[in-house]
């Protein structure tokens, strides 16, 4: 991994949020690979898969979500070889997402081929994990 | 992609849950790659990063989540070179979660880098997307 890389997939991952941002369905399509088998997970929905269907759920998504999209928050990023994920929060007004994005690169360019976001609980039933090292 | 590395990436998923539900975390160490920065999002916590921490949360669950684990269903893999991830859904006794297991090609086996797992919702309060689309 260069950190060449590491910058160009954080950007990437900051386009892909300002698509989100301004409910661009054109630069949303652009950001994801052309490969008919991407996939994408919308908070507590079943996995959405195959190009077109993501692409569909985007545009419900832009058309339905009443103005309210997620702020990214400390964005890390891992490269391996032409593949890399990017893993951050989502701050929306009174909840907090945590997001897995995969890239991969094509043509020189990282394309999302999955998405995974999902909320964060506030009270757990059972804490599975010792608090002592759960992050901010 | 090869059939091989498709069959080989499911292999290595299934042995992942084998090592979650026969609780033996040396298995569990053994799934995860030696690299010191994978992290993982157990379902409802921000996510654990750093092996030592990410091994740590395992010792936890096994030990504090009496008993229930995930049964992995329907898994589909998509390799990209010397990286692959799993999307599937895990079901327990009265809920189903979805998981993203991400891995790496090392020195000929794929071990685990990332992981993200998370809470199918049963009634979304807003709906993102077309119901049409939802896959079973």
């Amino acid at each position: 991994m260069t950190s060449a890389d590491h910058d160009a997939v954080l950007e990437a991952n900051a386009l892909f949020y300002a698509a989100f941002e301004d409910r661009n369905l054109m630069a949303m399509d652009a950001m994801w690979s052309a490969d008919a088998d991407i996939a994408c997970v919308h908070p507590g929905w079943p996995p959405i898969r195959g190009r077109d269907d993501v692409m569909r759920s985007w545009k419900a998504v832009f058309e339905n979500s009443d103005g309210v999209t997620p702020v990214c928050d400390g964005p890390t990023c891992q490269v391996h070889g032409d593949s890399a994920y990017v893993l951050c929060r989502e701050r929306l007004d009174n909840a907090v997402l945590i997001a897995t994005n995969l890239f991969v690169r094509r043509d020189g360019a990282w394309a999302l081929v999955h998405r995974h976001s999902s909320p964060l609980a506030r009270v757990p039933a059972t804490p599975p994990i010792d608090p002592d090292f759960l992050p901010n």
